[in-house]
């Protein structure tokens, strides 16, 4: 158990008056207990009370070898689990996993009377968005790797190869540097199929003067890295040039008002704006960045609606992106940590426009 | 949306007094829409009504090109999801999916008074369970696309390959066959690695004597396959051999049990008391099967805890196996379907003990 982690979770709950917490995220659980497991359809509970007891309920055909500090209760398939569970639920507010599913959630609410039931993953949640010291040390080397990566990839896309051998090629390189493995599948797209938001990798070729969309993240010491970088094969048009400008522009003026006390929706407007002016405001089609860390895809978003603001500690990308049905796509993404003073850039690959040979 | 099937969740709900249900599995609105939509986190609903109408409230940015001859309801990011949902829900009885997240549920039920909230995906589940015709075409072709590839993985394990090159070959003879991909990972396991339940495909080669789990299946058609053989390579122990045969005659006695009316606990019983009787009861780790359709894993199994009886048209797997940490691992599994006067298996590959040379 990760007792200063537990500690701040004891501080919101007691403060927001939440008198028990049942966790079932197993990225959740590990951010809590370092340890992961993957309960498949099966109940698992980690819970904690605002007096600061803990009780791990999980199926006793996940082996846990090591001593987590806390008290585990073995649930066996034949068990009746609800029971066991709510045997150990004190009214009067439980704050629940986000993600528990209405076949323990109902079943439990059925069990405990005079509770009520809230979603109160935000404690977790919000915790996860302020990274402390050693998380920013492994995604600033996740970052780094994700760096070495793209160069690899890089220098790959001169061979005549399709999106998908890209794809497989990179998992090699993630492999040889250290990386346990994609922290999602990853994106290599040529020409009009990076214009296509649903595209998925195939065996296609590229021809002059497409673009190459590369969108690419590690898992490393069990934090993701993500970035994207878009080349232009043997030559670029001038209006694929003017696009990867403009992209360029909104990601360097997202990335200038990054700091502690601006809203999130300010920052996506950062780099909305600067496509709007230059007209291809329909053709940004997405939020401009996500919370990241244990998961790509962290809770938390740089979007209009996300009227939060940064905090010292966050993680998150900043990635503008442009794109023309049929003819090309451009996006641009780097992963940013806010500081005291602004923010740093954990990606350090060029961002100039480059052309493969 | 397919008529029939609604018309039986209707005669369902009706008679169990449900007055609209609330389903978010993806492969239950792919059985009653014909569509396939991953939503990853986004709210995605598709409401019945007792009275028959039907509304599926999904993303706009989820593509629906095709007419589903039903009511869709566009959602976007910033609108007040839950408020619309909501809006729609006519109490008093609301059975919902048991997938369905706290986020989800917990707002759901604050907006809604007087509607009693219970776990419904049981009507869902349970015609999911019932095979129609053409839907045991389509298994009994996924089957036999798995028994071709099952001849093609035993002749490649003469080639001196690790369990992951195994496994990565296997993907392109399921292309090869028009299958879409694995309906799960493969379990290439050699000698002591199939005796650990845990086991990931590695690295390993294989050595004399060393038994073979090749545990496999396909999606064909959105159906799954799924089969278990073991083999030996180059000679078997006398131990390793008795193994194999308590194994078989299991699984030949649970097959030779099914049969409608049959409690598929008394099924699981045939084949533990195989394994028990030949003293290797602490061996078999495992549920004897578990029901498969759109996924391999559908809801249903064959396990000393389900009391439930056989139905004509269920389709569950039959997978004794015995695990001697250390040393050796055999299974053995068939998918039967129901028929009126017992069972009939979809697998046609060999069980006799076959040595890799």
């Amino acid at each position: 158990m990760n007792n200063i982690r537990l500690e701040k979770v004891l501080e919101v709950m007691r403060k927001d008056k939440v008198d028990q917490l049942l966790l079932c995220d197993p990225s959740s659980i590990f951010y809590l207990t370092n340890k992961w497991i993957y309960p498949g359809e099966r109940m698992h509970i980690l819970s904690i009370l605002s007096n600061g007891d803990v009780k791990f309920f999980v199926n006793k055909l996940f082996p846990i070898e090591e001593d987590l500090g806390i008290e585990i209760v073995r649930l066996d398939d034949i068990d009746d689990q609800i029971k066991i569970l709510a045997e150990d639920i004190i009214p009067r507010v439980v704050g629940v996993d986000k993600n528990l599913v209405a076949k323990f959630l109902i079943p439990i609410m059925n069990r405990v009377d005079d509770a009520d039931f809230i979603d109160a993953s935000y404690i977790v949640d919000d915790l996860r968005a302020l990274k402390d010291i050693e998380e920013i040390e492994i995604m600033e080397k996740s970052s780094k790797i994700n760096d070495k990566a793209m160069e690899k990839m890089k220098s790959k896309l001169s061979e005549n190869l399709s999106e998908k051998e890209m794809a497989e090629f990179l998992a090699n390189v993630y492999k040889e540097f250290g990386a346990s493995g994609f922290s999602f599948e990853p994106i290599i797209a040529y020409g009009k199929n990076g214009a296509d938001p649903h595209h998925s990798n195939d065996m296609s070729l590229k021809v002059e003067g497409d673009s190459i969309i590369v969108d690419m993240g590690c898992i490393y010491n069990d934090y993701c890295s993500d970035m994207t970088r878009t080349f232009f094969y043997k030559s670029v048009s001038e209006k694929s040039k003017e696009v990867y400008e403009t992209v360029l522009k909104a990601n360097l003026a997202a990335i200038a008002t990054v700091k502690p006390g601006v809203k999130l929706s300010d920052i996506d407007k950062a780099a909305r704006d600067v496509i709007e002016d230059a007209g291809y405001g329909e053709h940004f089609t997405h939020r401009t960045g996500h919370f990241i860390g244990i998961e790509t895809h962290d809770v938390g978003d740089v979007s209009a609606a996300n009227e939060n603001i940064c905090q010292v500690g966050n993680i998150f990308s900043i990635e503008p992106g442009i794109y023309l049905t049929g003819e090309v796509g451009v996006r641009i993404e780097d992963l940013v940590i806010v500081t005291e003073d602004g923010c740093k850039i954990l990606n350090g690959f060029s961002k100039d426009l480059q052309i493969i040979e």
